[in-house]
């Protein structure tokens, strides 16, 4: 499968379409063919190459599984080679427990394929109201 | 209190040095004077422009108080006007407990001031071995 975005919006939409299809093979045309690639989901260790990136979202793809998410812009910077997508993404919540937005960093890359994928985090969200964070001394 | 910023790297010495002499001004300095910077925390909400990263970090500085943080550079993306820096922080433990590295990804921009930072954004490390990540389905 090959994806040749000609824009960082069009890798961004080949990204997530794959997620809606449960696409491995297409989620993985998303990403640059790089090593230096990296994925950091919540609360899970950070991966870098693509091996270790198809390893972390094998688990959403294939055999009906998929994952359905609304993507919502929050902030866009763009250079000629360098592009981050800063979104709120949300999926359909488990049955029972409020919907919630996570929020994730994509990273984009032009190269001889046009653009690519070449970091995505995801934060997880806020606790809801009433809880406090924890003391998390992090800046 | 001005930061010119000859390298990516001299926007990042100064938001983490600010961050370690518990210095607002020094902190807010490294930061972007355009009102479409964002930060995101652990576990807190996004918050966008320079009045709410400086509300966010006020907690951390004056009085004495400080993070003391040392960072590991894991991956680094550079074009001629911005930069990608995904780098691990390690603060000063709480007594008693286990040391651990969280994730960041910062991001700069090249403008009539030099580099500076446009985006911090954290995320919580992994939970330690032998709990199990709760079931984001987020990718």
């Amino acid at each position: 499968m090959q994806v040749n975005a000609n824009t960082p919006q069009d890798a961004e939409d080949a990204f997530y379409d794959a997620l809606e299809a449960g696409s491995l093979e297409g989620l993985m045309a998303s990403w640059d063919d790089a090593e230096d690639i990296a994925c950091l989901l919540p609360m899970q260790p950070l991966v870098n190459g693509r091996e270790a990136v198809r390893a972390v979202f094998a688990p959403f793809c294939g055999q009906g599984r998929h994952v359905a998410v609304s993507v919502t812009h929050l902030r866009w910077f763009e250079s000629e080679t360098l592009a981050i997508h800063l979104v709120e993404e949300r999926t359909g919540p488990p049955p029972g427990q409020p919907a919630m937005p996570v929020y994730a960093i994509n990273v984009y890359r032009h190269g001889p394929n046009g653009w690519r994928l070449i970091i995505h985090q995801n934060a997880p969200p806020p606790p809801p109201a009433g809880m406090t964070p924890p003391g998390v001394p992090g800046a």
